[in-house]
């Protein structure tokens, strides 16, 4: 089979040693012919291609920061890259009422995308997200759940895209956002989410799309750690001061992360909260309060350009 | 070719028998093995189907309320239906700016819906709702320009979508929206734009998206009259609480058209007019005044249901 052209930056953060080291260990890094990764301090790989398909490819950047109540664990959010066809982003975040039943949030999300990249070449998945989701959630035994988006590109520009929760997807062309998936929830909070338990979401709960991408299109991946600290507009503003994907990545990560730490803040989350009849006591608002502030949580965020790859 | 079920039931604003007599004789109205249309005090249309493929199709209803100064003339948004494939749902609104230039901004709109009814079943096109728009762009020859949404449904239940400007489509499943359209604009309130001129957009600015719908989920079809006055949200609560889509899209359009008229109504409008820095004058802010109010405009709303027809 043809190997198309896949360059990727991949950075993590790099608040605390365990927290890359995790990663770095972690399985789905395992299984080199799909996982490009690098630390954050590692130049651009490129790798060059033989007897690539004519197409497109996606230039990468990764970027996870943890909770602040969570580095010494990594937090709960997974995530896997892939160089198959286009190229392959998906992103899990690990529900973290589990905690409450002694359970780490982090086992299901993490081994279901361990799955997912153990799957993502299988003929049965055949390059279709919703039956990548199928087969990872159906290969998961770890007690838990998670939102998880999954982005397939093929060579000729489409994207196709299954998700389940409030995980996140934008395509920015020519400095706005021309595609947005919509977040899933039972109702303020709380998301669709694939689950351990029978009560939880399949693959026949994703919403499934396709997008067709044109070359310098750029993607944003995230978990809803990006989109509930950061607004739509800031993410086209930070991709257009931005030189790369990685630093695109790391930029938009440490904005989120920011904001979930700012009290002050009239994030996303809050604007939503208030929207959807939350808000502080009577006695707070009469004295012209309201609740604001950021959220804090895991903020994973994949940034992917979409590069044109020549036949060899 | 096998003839598809595909039932449709459409209304027209009844403010002024002068607009709806414009609509029952517009040429668009002339295929009538493409479109169905029937006045607001019609019953349902149902069509059996004779020899049809199994699949989904779509149980439409539609509104288009005028702008309140343009009610004579009727507006200047076109929308057409088509039972081919599974469904067929299109809408083009016309940029009034022409009006300064002695041009009537509804004759692009109108001829550019005509066309996309002349050349839907054109092999061409081939369903795809891009292909749609380029025939039909190329072959207006009216001076002027229009926004367009275009929407085919697959018999398998894929929605192809083609998009310029900010006309809008949402797919409603289960009390939520899980798919939006993003709408596509140079600068705040001027959006990209089919036209007669070198200048403007073409098809090959269309934003081009599938989504695979279910059985009874709803598709919101509607030129910005209908999103700059309703908020998503009450779009649910609406299609929530009528019991047929001839209802949801008179409902919806004479929410819109009663927002616009509106100055005190906060709409999605005025709350984006201000996130892009427009506002009321300083001195006018320190009186605790702010930007607020709905937008006049032509409203159009074409409401779809996906409905399953069992072959014969």
């Amino acid at each position: 089979m043809a190997i198309p052209l896949f360059t990727t930056i991949s950075s993590y953060s790099t608040t605390t040693t365990t927290h890359r080291h995790r990663y770095l260990h972690h399985p789905i890094f395992s299984y080199n012919k799909l996982l490009c990764c690098a630390s954050s301090s590692s130049p651009p790989v490129s790798s060059n291609f033989v007897g690539s398909e004519a197409g497109v490819c996606l230039s990468i950047g990764t970027h996870l920061i943890p909770h602040p109540d969570k580095v010494e664990k990594g937090g709960e959010d997974a995530f896997f890259v892939s160089s198959h066809g286009g190229g392959v982003i998906a992103v899990a975040d690990g529900v973290s009422g589990w905690a409450e039943k002694d359970v780490n949030p982090a086992l299901f999300s993490r081994e279901l995308m361990t799955n997912a990249s153990i799957f993502v070449q299988d003929q049965e998945v055949d390059y279709n997200p919703r039956n990548l989701i199928r087969k990872a959630h159906a290969a998961t035994t770890s007690i838990g759940s998670a939102t998880a988006v999954v982005a397939m590109l093929e060579r000729n520009g489409t994207l196709k895209i299954a998700n389940v929760g409030d995980c996140g997807l934008r395509v920015v062309r020519k400095g706005q956002i021309v595609y947005s998936t919509s977040p899933q929830e039972h109702y303020f909070d709380c998301p669709y989410q694939l689950s351990s338990e029978a009560i939880g979401q399949t693959f026949l709960d994703a919403t499934v799309t396709t997008v067709e991408l044109m070359e310098e299109d750029t993607i944003v991946v995230g978990s809803d750690g990006l989109f509930d600290n950061v607004f739509d507009r800031e993410i086209v503003s930070v991709l257009s001061s931005c030189n790369n994907v990685s630093d695109a990545a790391k930029a938009l990560a440490n904005l989120a992360h920011n904001h979930s730490k700012d009290s002050s803040f009239d994030s996303p989350y809050s604007q939503e909260a208030r929207t959807q009849g939350f808000d502080v006591p009577w006695w707070k608002k009469i004295m012209g309060m309201k609740l604001i502030g950021g959220k804090l949580d895991d903020v994973t965020v994949i940034v992917g350009q979409v590069k044109s790859s020549l036949s060899s």
